[in-house]
């Protein structure tokens, strides 16, 4: 946690209701930090649906080892997650900090360790001492209470400087579910996945392969297309749970390819959406929010590969930064994509204003029209590329000296 | 030119010898800067043989096209080249403005603009007033003189804190045959090309197949293998040029394959690293400089592709900057290169610090031995994958707040 709260930072926190089915507590259990929480549990006492998303990375950590292989059961009881120390590079004494981490929860919920799902923040390649969580879990897991999800949020931060939570509801089945969402950032933040860590619950009553179906799809427009540094975590994990409450309500049971579904599918992207743009917003040392849009390529992934070398280029990014107006860097990255663009097609905007057009600076250019859109502190780009109807949206933010220092110095 | 000269500047510049066969003049004709050279004309008395690489982008500039177009024609009589402006993204004026600038060479000179290359550096987006020329070459190509590398170096600067030369020597067809080299970074500096411009000049007798088939040889283990910030420019530019004239002290004809050329080879390569190195160990804001080594990769593309994975990542770069030994970031960048990488064989050294072995921190990492290395200008970082016989090195510089505050107005 930085000392001062990201200018770009909601000025008010969603107010989060509890969605029934789910308990969380948090503990100081010392894993790096001093005075704050570190320890999150996630209890659901009746078992719950589960669908997750992780990195891509080739060098994934202990964590996202084991949430995999516990995946396919597609039941959740229990989800422990820490922040100071991400177990990853660990090698055996990792598996084995994932193992006693997960027994231990098991044995504090009266579940299998197979509905034990485990996430870890921080440090590479430091081991994670797991007795640090024996003493706390059974506690957390007798003391969870279902409106948490504010302090669930602060537990699980790194070097994020505000804690992140959204919530929607949606129409489903014939009654009103709620979904609550936190996530962390802030820093090693790119596709595939966009966020080190977030937990999605649902009340609605959800089989596990619908669940994931609608989170793989739901990942690509939202955590997928907003991008800090380039840099992808070895830790990366955003999981969805469903705990059915809903049912007794009596929600109607849903399928895979249900219309009823449509509510409840858009109030997720949104939700997503939400989250993924509070972690840009929190990105390392950012003043200034970037949306990039790229319009007219050859097809949407083009469209997105271009939009991502726009916002993951450190000359365009600077330039945000210091305010200037400097299209011919998103000239730049457009060229370097590797994706079909013809340079005397191409027009750029800075917010409504045209800067370039037909391959060279817009007849009616002016500096300060461009130089205002700059100043703001939310920057549109869109980028039309005028060879087909490909489209992609991502967010970014700037590259400041506050994110060299913070980067330069994270570990001491 | 920035104020300051990069710590990581060379004590000396080589003394350049005269290439028998080309001369060069420079001018001040205020294209951007105030008082200094901005063009830089290089004239070939006697039709000299021509090789070129180019920059990728999908958006060159119009120098860039300009010599793409003459380049089958093997011939170069004048080098015309400017910094302070691109002549990128520039569209038509662009095209109007190589054209009337290489008529005012070929007037100078007495030769076809088919034999005249163009090069620009500076701004992008902006139109070159290519009657800023027109007053200077026929001067130019009057008063140049052979002995003039090191001025010819300082006209071709934009943002470089120093001026970039070379010079080898090498046995060929039974004579000795001198190679002379120019370059210019410092940001938007990442394969491929790798340089913005870099211009080499021989007396070697060499024809322009053989001559393009030894520079693009010559460019992948050097310029496209340097990276400072991962964005590639719009006018990267590497010509090589053969004037021919040990002919004349009984150089024997060489051809493609001939086992003669290897010593000239090996000598260009050398000359073409050095160059190369030098605009990393003047990246914008560096401090620092990385030499990055992959070995035991599926490839030696696959090691070349983790390297730029690790040299290109803003969290890398920036714990370099910090002096911070975070060996984490390393692990984090092999993972998302995309390549085959098994976590539990990797290892990484440091200098000659193993801190990491068989999928965690070596047992006997030392954080004051790992540090020690860090606290070097030039830092070594290995890391061995143990799959194949893959091997690539990369280098880089370190990512500071001065690349940021650089980069952050550079058009003002």
């Amino acid at each position: 946690m930085s000392g001062s709260i990201s200018p770009l930072a909601p000025k008010t926190y969603a107010d989060m209701p509890p969605v029934r089915g789910v308990r969380m507590a948090t503990a100081a259990a010392g894993i790096k930090y001093r005075n704050r929480t570190d320890v999150l549990m996630m209890v659901f006492d009746r078992p719950a649906a589960v669908a997750g998303v992780f990195t891509r990375s080739r060098c994934p950590s202990a964590p996202v080892d084991f949430c995999r292989a516990n995946l396919p059961g597609g039941v959740a009881r229990a989800v422990v997650v820490n922040s100071g120390n991400a177990n990853a590079f660990t090698g055996r004494k990792g598996r084995e900090s994932t193992k006693m981490t997960a027994e231990a929860a098991a044995r504090a919920v009266g579940c299998s360790e197979g509905e034990v799902f485990l996430a870890s923040t921080g440090v590479i390649g430091e081991p994670l001492d797991a007795t640090k969580f024996s003493g706390v879990l059974d506690n957390l897991a007798a003391s969870g209470t279902e409106d948490f999800w504010f302090e669930a949020a602060k537990a699980i931060m790194t070097t994020d400087t505000y804690p992140k939570v959204a919530t929607r509801t949606a129409s489903l089945g014939g009654v009103t579910v709620t979904i609550n969402g936190i996530a962390k950032g802030a820093g090693m933040i790119a596709p595939d996945m966009a966020t080190m860590l977030s937990f999605v619950v649902t009340d609605a009553d959800i089989p596990a392969p619908v669940l994931q179906s609608l989170l793989s799809a739901g990942v690509g427009p939202t955590f997928n297309s907003v991008t800090v540094d380039s840099d992808t975590s070895t830790s990366d994990t955003l999981m969805l749970f469903a705990t059915g409450a809903a049912a007794a309500d009596g929600q109607a049971p849903v399928t895979a390819d249900d219309a009823a579904l449509d509510g409840f599918r858009a109030a997720l992207t949104d939700l997503l959406r939400d989250l993924a743009l509070q972690v840009v917003r929190d990105g390392e040392g950012a003043r200034k929010m970037v949306e990039v849009t790229v319009e007219g390529a050859e097809s949407d992934e083009a469209a997105k590969r271009i939009a991502l070398s726009i916002a993951n280029s450190p000359l365009v990014k600077t330039a945000v930064a210091g305010e200037d107006a400097n299209w011919g860097r998103v000239v730049m990255a457009v060229g370097k994509s590797g994706e079909m663009a013809d340079r005397d097609r191409l027009a750029i905007w800075f917010g409504d204003v045209r800067v370039a057009v037909d391959g060279e600076r817009d007849p009616a250019y002016s500096e300060d029209a461009a130089s205002a859109v700059m100043k703001r502190q939310d920057i549109p780009v869109r980028v039309e590329i005028g060879l087909g109807n490909g489209r992609a949206t991502v967010w970014t933010c700037d590259l400041t000296k506050e994110y060299v220092e913070i980067n330069g110095d994270y570990r001491s």
